[in-house]
């Protein structure tokens, strides 16, 4: 998606593994370019009927909610990182390492949200290694969910974190695949 | 609104301060009754003309983003709840105490993305003694923004958190205003 490859380029580039996208993703939020990624989604995902939408918060949340727009408008279902004071007999949870952060946090899900057989797409605005797409499959399946399908708006192509899903048969669709990020140019992948 | 009533009363109530929303706002979201939440703050606020929404991060991201839609896709900032690892000479702070978790928090926004002299409606799922929305009218402000009117989905207005800010000129406008919460019944205030 050649517009939003043009905004991440835009941003800074702390360090050949951290891209900022704050002035259009995760502090400020383009609203007209999420709905073009919106629409990008329904394009790869249009063979695929969804009952809901998972996605992590806190930066996925935009994202996922102008993405259902696109699929009827479908509830969102956001996997919290942080457990809440009231606990819940139906709370599923997951151990997450974060890369960026180089910590662990408890992915939580309320079982009662996701039903049965439900088909799940899920919606993330980053895959690098892979560890929050991990945890929100498991989470997902847990609950009787199944998966059809992840949408990620920036993939760290060269981290390689999508290749042990596909091997289990995951589909992954993402708009901008960084292929390097060399004395702060950003190179994206072709498809 | 009347539906958003309904809503809320389907809910848990844990206590008479804590009414539990997870169930189509703050885990599972659910898009069609935010589209309705859009269309009426639009109702409410349609004398006014804004460049920007801003919103508190987590629960108010969605909110926001599809109230965004019937604004003219105004871009959307949410404050952070968090300093980023990453600082930013640009970073905004406030200190702010969460009353729903009794602890304080530093809200942090970035100076650059409200430009001196912008017009912005405030939007949050909860209004409860008003803390949240003095820090993001502070933070706001001090960005050199202008605050034309504040949004907000549930006010708990048996806690009169929103005097302060009407006496000081600010425009509220809640979607459904809850005046008692007994035994479990959760009562709203007509208009």
């Amino acid at each position: 998606m050649k517009e939003l490859e043009e905004y991440i380029q835009k941003g800074e580039v702390i360090a050949p593994d951290i891209v900022k996208v704050d002035h259009f993703l995760n502090h400020q939020i383009n609203i007209k370019l999420l709905k073009k990624i919106g629409e990008a989604f329904k394009e790869r995902f249009h063979d695929v009927s969804i009952d809901k939408i998972v996605t992590m918060e806190t930066s996925g949340i935009a994202v996922a909610a102008i993405v259902s727009l696109y699929f009827d408008d479908v509830p969102v279902v956001y996997i919290k990182k942080e457990k809440s004071a009231i606990t819940s007999k139906n709370m599923l949870e997951e151990k997450v390492h974060s890369f960026t952060k180089n910590k662990d946090y408890i992915a939580c899900l309320d079982g009662r949200y996701i039903q049965k057989g439900e088909r799940i797409l899920l919606i993330d605005d980053f895959l690098a290694n892979g560890a929050a797409l991990k945890g929100m499959i498991s989470l997902v399946e847990k609950a009787g969910g199944t998966c059809v399908g992840a949408g990620i708006v920036i993939e760290k192509a060269f981290m390689n974190g999508r290749k042990p899903f596909e091997e289990k048969g995951y589909r992954i669709e993402a708009l901008a695949r960084i292929e390097s990020v060399e004395e702060g140019i950003v190179k994206f992948k072709k498809g």
